[in-house]
């Protein structure tokens, strides 16, 4: 009996560039047409960190080029694009790679949105670099024409830092929803969605100056979609305690509250593991009988049948 | 009853950069919202070549930036970059005014590749200009290595030139098929789709340096998707013979026999009202009880409803 799946891949599964990213999503897709030929719905959410930042720095270069004619790009619109860098690029990896194992999905991207909160905390400590580095004076312009937030990064010059704010709701939710139960390969959520805040009456959503995180992004998108599975795949195949240290000790399975002792341990590294286990804790204690897995990207399908990885359940 | 129909929206649908896309999408989802208020199905298809341009242009600021690190983007990735841009501004102008009118229907982007023929005499002939102006040395280095066609542009320096094929199949209609037999508001084949020719074995598509006519794509989409409507909205209320002439005469209904003589009289302009007359004609005769109609974006509904504009029918 197949299970619905939320697969959430990390910045190993699309490399930084276009060379990478064109190698990587063929062993990408591999991985995922494994866990479509066991029989199950798969929904894909991506990050997006390198590609929304060429393309950011793309941008940038193009008003610095013709100041006159073009604006600076909001990053939310970076966004968008770097959406459909990354789907095409995606959804053809993994329509060929069923081709060659006969198996007949559609496949698809579908632009999301993903709805903060404008009160979340984080818009008040934005702390995730974007883009090019830049001079203080270029710096000190964004900060005053746009309202942009800038660190000094090294030595190696000023970047401009957006806020990471929780997802609260994803706008397509009906068109992925509508996808997966027809047995479409959805990709969507691509970098987290384009985060929006709801503005004014008719619900008019504005872009944000932000960047949601992806193991969030996919949570969320779990839940909403009543999945079984959250899958997060990554670079190591089990999470660790003691990581790299004395006692270093890999993990089958977690419970939520072990997992809390972990975390006021400071066991799970911030904006590396610590979100991921989060996002599986609270997926895990969504509903009874849903679980989350971490493992590596080419051991998913194995993970899902319980040979490898960690699982969070409650 | 409602119909459904295939919209092709013009450039004046969309501006020609990032403030007044803000702007004209809304206008644009007032007229497309008037025909889904009259019971229709629709999906909506637009052009892309300022924003294309846009892209193209940022990324090869980016590439003469620091051309260690960012090779050339391919114009397919370009153009996939696109369909995020303008999907994201479009389908939330039309979320939100069908908000306003208390109307609910899902609305998303497709990400959309449309397959054409490497044989495509087009190929041989590339002769659309795409993105900025370069100086003849930069043109040399790009034509040495990586085969891009150039033209003199009245003096103002070299710009890329590529091919516009015919567009052949729509890869990914099952999934805009799904979502229009759901109710949904589809924008797809953005740009006339990513361009993308099969090559090897598995069906490997790659994408092609070329351009796709947003009305033949719209053209081939409501044939694929057996709609009973192709409206191209665009600058004129109506086509006229002797347009601008001595003897100028406005069109109510044009048969496919009348366009092919007033074609063959030069009665239309290549690379504006022409391909919408061919593509009004083919999509005539594709089957009994298909119409085209070709009107003013703000007359859509008044058009469908037999008060304005040109129709095709055979």
């Amino acid at each position: 009996m197949g299970k619905k799946i939320v697969i959430a891949l990390g910045g190993n599964a699309l490399g930084k560039n276009l060379p990478e990213q064109a190698i990587a999503v063929r062993n990408t897709a591999v991985a995922i047409v494994d866990l479509l030929e066991q029989g199950n719905e798969v929904a894909v959410v991506h990050g997006n960190g390198p590609q929304v930042g060429m393309i950011a720095n793309a941008m940038t270069e193009l008003t610095r080029s013709d100041p006159e004619r073009y604006i600076p790009c909001p990053l939310s619109v970076c966004g968008a694009m770097s959406q459909g860098y990354i789907g095409y690029d995606l959804q053809n990896a993994l329509r060929e790679e069923m081709e060659c194992r006969g198996i007949r999905h559609g496949v698809t991207t579908v632009l999301t949105q993903v709805e903060v909160d404008p009160a979340d905390p984080a818009f008040d400590n934005p702390t995730k670099p974007i883009g090019s580095f830049m001079t203080l004076d270029e710096a000190e312009a964004l900060k005053r024409d746009r309202d942009y937030d800038f660190v000094e990064d090294a030595g190696r010059g000023y970047r401009r830092v957006v806020a990471s704010p929780k997802p609260k709701r994803i706008v397509e939710l009906d068109t992925i929803d509508c996808l997966v139960a027809a047995d479409h390969v959805v990709v969507c959520c691509g970098g987290g969605g384009i985060p929006v805040v709801p503005t004014g009456e008719h619900n008019h959503l504005k872009g944000a100056a932000a960047v949601i995180d992806k193991d969030f992004a996919a949570e969320l998108l779990a839940e909403s979609l009543d999945a079984d599975y959250l899958v997060i795949l990554t670079a190591v195949e089990k999470v660790a305690v003691n990581y790299g240290k004395p006692g270093e000790r890999w993990l089958d399975e977690l419970s939520p509250d072990e997992a809390r002792g972990y975390i006021a341990e400071g066991q799970f590294a911030p904006g590396s593991m610590l979100p991921k286990v989060e996002a599986c804790v609270n997926f895990a204690e969504s509903k009874p009988g849903r679980s989350a897995l971490i493992t590596l990207l080419d051991r998913a399908a194995d993970g899902i049948a319980g040979k490898t990885g960690t699982v969070v359940r409650a």
